[in-house]
């Protein structure tokens, strides 16, 4: 396999984008990938994208952006794993150009959630579940997830407030981030006080409805330094894992097994440990999520991962920052976009360009990404060359 | 790269499967394909389908085939090229094989569409065109392909008849096929007679809408041999290229250039030129695509692809058999499964297991896939070892 490294980041703000059409937004996010790498073509692509048949009636969505960005006839395959999207998009298309049947290409995601109402936007959302024994009966994902939170504050003691010192760190983090569609600081009063969405749950709980996209352009690393003016990322780990689709099929509903497996894979394939990250993006769609996946991640000990929120260790300038591009909480959340919005967070921080979140000087960095309640998950682990 | 073979395949019944829902079927396909390729376990698994969606209200497909296959936490994922979903989840699945980052992966496709009614069927269908320049105006595929019937039948003299002797063809093999979803034979007058869709293409014109899935095992070439009992069957050409989604766009409606440019690929990789096939799959949604794609793909001349049907080239003891399964006319179109379904042919024609729809001997054969109005093609290319 050729090593893989991401040499040119581009991304749009995350908000109700009403101006912007679902191929506006991938254009704008492609154009901008293309010319921060300063590549003049690309030899491939992928889009992940969720349900852009639900929320747009457009499928087929592989070629449509290869056309609107001007760059068929090259080949153009859209993936698709729910929330977990774009981190597949960037996982095969590692895969193609490792293999070497190619080498520049552009993988990005893409959602545009807000053209449809609330209620069609929560089902498109639920078909990320099990249609058939879970959303037929009537759950959605704030049940699912308020469930997960019940198990894990009943088995291990987390508190009410931990949950909330989530969703306060990264607004904090968020508010440092023009991109981000609710970049306002929040309290802890404030989310608990908060509409009830599914008990415990409260809306300052929960990530939005987003529309965004992000891209990478990535190459085999042997090449990278030919391009674009700034340090290239290299890839070093990735690892793709799955659970049951349901959440009721699981032995442990206070655990993501999909998360800490694809950690376990990327690690290894790494030659890393969690004390080697210095910053990490999780996809924290739901508070409780961000402190399981803490755990799986090796982050904090299993049960402990609300302690460590309360300790401040995952704030920034703490012993390991989480979102610090405000996460899927504050910065929003394009599901089939975040996984690639992940990593454009963490090559601007591995280059030192995030401005008022910079964290200090890091080398290694993270992104884990998950669909459903944890039935995909995939991580990577990246460092500057 | 590393080179790929096929060492298992599998697929359902094609039809209306009422008693099958899109788990069953894949996982029905899926398990054929294990047991074919005696394999005991896999690395890794590519799900294409269309619109599940849209059809059956479920995304995220990729773990909820691993889950219900038993195969998590294998990593999985769905891709998605409308009509050429199937071909696409080979080829990704072919890129990770070839990267050297797994050796036994399964590759799939499926799709369940005769769950909601015609309307809604033609509505998800419509989604593989532009939205909001094609299907919003009120078009759909069979206006569509008329349009390229009516330029074809213009520029070169194709007639009515040539269009109709393709589905004759067709049925004729499909006769043949027990999975086939209309094995009736049928004549050209049949055809003649048969309900208007849109004028020039009438109901014995058009594919139809289908239940079905199938899969395949491919691992290292060089690997193959210590599995399953029959000879593996390497994939020695891949070609993938698009084109634009609208078919307003294009310099020629009566030409499919991303047909041409994937083969032309498939062509190059393999080492081999259209005279080298002995058995052929193309991807006939309606009859007028088969004779331009036959002409795409060089196996007529520009223009004469009409003629080569009413000559028999095109038959089974023609120059070059297409279609031997009956084709997605007769055999089906269960959209998102049959780029695989057309591989499942073609190794079965290569092994010698076709029975009485049989070609001579075959060492070489091709399958060709498209979505949309060939927005995106892709071509396979493969040989007994």
């Amino acid at each position: 396999m050729r090593d893989v490294a991401i040499i040119g980041v581009g991304m749009t703000n995350c908000g109700e984008l009403w101006e912007q059409s679902l191929r506006d937004l991938f254009v704008e996010a492609a154009l901008g990938a293309i010319d921060d790498a300063g590549v003049d073509h690309i030899d491939s692509m992928y889009v992940g994208c969720m349900s852009s048949g639900l929320f747009v009636g457009q499928e087929h969505i592989g070629p449509l952006m290869a056309d609107y960005l001007g760059m068929g006839p090259v080949p153009a395959t859209r993936v698709e794993s729910a929330c977990a999207s774009g981190s597949v998009a960037l996982r095969t298309g590692m895969l193609e150009v490792a293999s070497g049947a190619n080498d520049i290409v552009l993988v990005g995601g893409v959602e545009k959630m807000t053209d449809v109402g609330g209620d069609e936007a929560t089902y498109a959302l639920a078909t990320a579940s099990d249609q058939e024994w879970e959303a037929f009966s009537g759950i959605t994902f704030p049940g699912l997830y308020a469930m997960m939170a019940v198990a894990h504050m009943h088995k291990y003691g987390t508190t009410r407030e931990q949950l909330a010192m989530v969703a306060v760190k990264n607004h904090d983090n968020g508010s440092k981030n023009a991109r981000a569609q609710f970049p306002m600081k929040i309290s802890v009063d404030m989310v608990l006080n908060s509409v009830a969405v599914a008990d415990p749950l409260r809306i300052l709980d929960c990530s939005p409805i987003t529309d965004g996209a992000a891209a990478l352009i990535i190459c085999p690393a042997d090449q990278a330094k030919k391009f674009g003016n700034k340090a290239p990322i290299k890839i070093i780990g990735s690892g793709h894992a799955t659970d049951t689709i349901a959440l009721h099929d699981r032995a442990d509903m206070a655990s993501l097994e999909a998360v800490a497996k694809s950690a376990a894979k990327a690690y290894e394939m790494a030659g890393k440990k969690p004390s080697d990250i210095d910053v990490c993006e999780v996809h924290d769609c739901f508070t409780i999520a961000e402190i399981i996946v803490s755990e799986a991640l090796g982050f904090a000990e299993k049960g402990k991962g609300g302690a460590a929120i309360e300790a401040g260790e995952t704030a920034l300038g703490g012993r390991i920052p989480i979102n610090t591009s405000g996460g899927l909480k504050s910065k929003g959340h394009p599901v089939g976009a975040s996984g690639i919005a992940q990593v454009v967070e963490i090559t601007e921080q591995l280059r030192g360009d995030s401005g008022d979140r910079q964290v200090k000087d890091p080398k290694v960095g993270m992104t884990q990404n998950m669909g459903g309640t944890g039935a995909s998950s995939l991580v990577h682990i990246m460092e500057v060359m």
